[in-house]
């Protein structure tokens, strides 16, 4: 218990935490860019140097859920994840430095305006406060999202699975000490599976939830609780080739967006197809899939063409996650406007034409945030579109959407400079008037731009 | 019932409401910008030549909240703002042509950049598709959120209270008939009380929600929804006055601030004074204060200094919406901060003083939306900001914070545009490399800037 709460009782640990987190998160907003990136470089040589201590820490998690797996409990894939090595605690050493190495998100001016004469006002990028993470089995999102918070001065609740418990403790404890020099308090662990519950309620004091894990564990989350959540669930992706696509291009993109790499959330789902070219179309297309393990299923239409099983309406509304795929004929980009409006959701969207207005329908008619021409789905991607760290993909269309970087985790202030400045003077009969001319200047504290 | 409904059978009114507004949604994200704005006009004209029609409807509400009054279950501020006349429909035919000659907020590219030869990736502003607003008695709020809706392309779903319910009837007619030629269902009227709770769980339906009434009412909707709010419960705004402050300045300030408009969420509550200064500075606002008929209360040290009552804790986290202010003595500008971060609501908290360090301490120190030097609280509002057509102020730290303009009302989605690109080229040993460079482009559907 930190020496400020001795006259507190908290009814959970939980709500101590976050309070010293939110204290934390004041100070934390001030430090300087040199000490954030010092403090971040300090966390990767420490995982480096204590690497015994984190394999043996590690070595415990997957002995228990070897257990686990013996007794049907666990999955091969949940221990595969959880296990860390040389090479995998080289990586979030890596990935920890390239965060440092990223512009700093604060302290920029987005906007500038003079008010009247000597009166400015400036908006400027600041940290949102405390975010709190809720994350599944892997380890390294433990990591991560620590240095993603720290990058955007941002305090941070860790919550992790049970099942890794030992690495999460260890990992938690030399990000402490790697990072003495900043606010105490600035990072918190939640342990007991209870505290959870009770963190999903601090809407008062928590102002950003980031759940790292299945479809269905983050929309328990956002289910659970009134604390925005920034987060992605699934991702139903649709290919279209339009009667004016090169059907060469189209033939490697929908390939490309299933097999590439089936099990994440910009993978194609549903290809669809214009009728004026399906015959043309499918029979090649459905070949190579094949040769791929592509298990297909088409509506009737397709089936006409090209011998696939048969799709079910569930089909339309399915992530498959796998090398599974289902295709649809239809009448025109009109047509696959509309059945991907009803169908998808809202991720990622790809058309293939040489038709520029068939283009401007597609992109501009389908609700998604991400729609892409003559391209594969799996470019949504914020490595891929140059964003820097990827703090997360975001399904909601509110403050952050489609992969995000680490502007997400950042908001702003207005800072207002004046000498004196009053309202009467802009109100009533004699009022001033306001000028409202836009300024190419930084905010300086306290001084005035003068341009 | 629709044509498009005919097979379904909603269980409230409400979802087949949404559902409609939904799809309306998606023609409205492509109607031009000069349409909306002949909408908009269209609306404007439409109330003034139906002035008789509302005002008739509208002495209707006036006649049965006066009988409410007469029995003390409405108050008279509740009639008076219900009331309507010929030069309040003016000023909202005038509001709904202002908004018409506001900048556009959709369409623009925020961000374009090469990620490889002939892949360019373009980040365009677009509406956030379904927004809903739940407002009290004033019916000028149902036209202006409309427009507001309207001019950044979203479907709006529009409830009021019931002791506006013939009022708003006929605006809404008005509306509607009035923007024929835009897709129809684009706004809808609730009108059963039993419906808003119905509305505030559609949160895989709506996507923003704008409540305006008291604070209360805002917090009621904030915690009986999990659609995102837009909107502001509370304003405990301070003035701080340095021990380096030019008092004279301070003075007019701090009487500005509480007294030109103290009803307002951004007048000032709680007055913090340096002690150095205290002795000095009070003893003429005080009489200032008092002519003007503001009752005080003080901490122990300001009536030491002045004959004021004694303020309670409960005063420092008052919001009195009345001219009553309370005053503190505080040790320096951090005893001021830590005073602010304690009390404030984060809304708009002002520094008076010659110190270019200590406004930079209480800048940069204090977590609000805005933070001012050397003016006024009063200044926090979007109009004086420049913002254009005020949306709303947030209280919320995520999407938009403070004073918020028609930017608030879009959300983005990104355009790729390639020409047959694959993720595999990218990825493995002989991965190609990205440019990621930065380019001075629009978003032209269908086409590359070729820069």
């Amino acid at each position: 218990m930190s020496e400020h709460d001795h006259d507190h009782d908290y009814d959970h640990e939980t709500d101590r935490q976050v309070t010293e987190a939110q204290r934390a998160a004041l100070k934390l907003a001030n430090v300087d860019e040199s000490e954030r990136n010092a403090a971040l470089n300090s966390i990767a040589d420490a995982i480096r140097e204590r690497e015994d201590e984190i394999l043996a820490a590690n070595a415990e998690d997957v002995e228990a859920a070897e257990g686990m797996l013996e007794r049907g409990e666990y999955t091969q894939a949940l221990v595969d994840r959880l296990k860390l090595d040389e090479a995998k605690l080289e990586d979030i050493a890596g990935m920890v430095e390239s965060v440092a190495e990223q512009d700093d998100p604060l302290g920029a001016t987005l906007e500038a305006r003079e008010l009247d004469a000597d009166l400015e006002l400036y908006r400027v990028a600041v940290p949102i406060g405390v975010i709190a993470t809720v994350f599944e089995s892997r380890p390294d999102a433990l990591v991560q999202i620590a240095a993603l918070a720290l990058k955007s001065g941002n305090a941070v609740i860790l919550k992790g699975g049970s099942e890794a418990s030992e690495s999460n403790r260890i990992l938690y404890e030399i990000i402490r000490e790697a990072t003495a020099d900043l606010p105490a308090g600035w990072a918190q662990l939640i342990e007991a599976h209870e505290e959870v519950d009770r963190l999903l309620e601090l809407d008062d004091k928590v102002d950003l939830v980031m759940p790292r894990g299945s479809s269905d564990f983050v929309s328990y989350i956002q289910d659970n609780t009134q604390i925005p959540v920034l987060g992605h669930t699934e991702g139903v992706c649709h290919v279209y080739v339009d009667s004016e696509a090169d059907l060469e291009m189209a033939e490697d993109i929908a390939f490309d967006a299933k097999v590439q790499y089936p099990a994440v959330c910009n993978a194609v789902e549903t290809l669809l197809v214009d009728e004026a070219v399906a015959a043309d179309f499918l029979p090649g297309l459905v070949e190579r899939y094949e040769k791929a393990g592509v298990e297909l299923r088409g509506d009737e239409t397709t089936r006409e063409i090209v011998d696939v099983g048969a799709a079910t309406d569930g089909d339309w509304r399915t992530e498959y996650g796998d090398l599974e795929l289902s295709i649809k004929v239809v009448g025109d980009v009109y047509g696959a406007v509309e059945h991907v409006n009803e169908n998808g959701s809202k991720h990622t969207e790809s058309i293939v034409t040489e038709d520029t207005d068939a283009a401007e329908t597609f992109m501009t008619g389908i609700d998604a945030a991400s729609v892409f021409h003559n391209a594969s789905t799996r470019f949504a991607d914020g490595y891929r579109y140059g964003l820097g760290a990827e703090v997360g993909i975001s399904t909601g269309k509110i403050h952050a959407r489609g992969p995000v970087g680490l502007e997400g985790l950042t908001t702003y202030k207005y800072y207002l400079e004046g000498e004196g400045h009053l309202v009467a003077s802009y109100s009533g009969e004699d009022a001033f008037p306001f000028s409202h001319r836009e300024l190419d200047a930084e905010w300086t504290p306290g001084e005035r731009s003068g341009e």
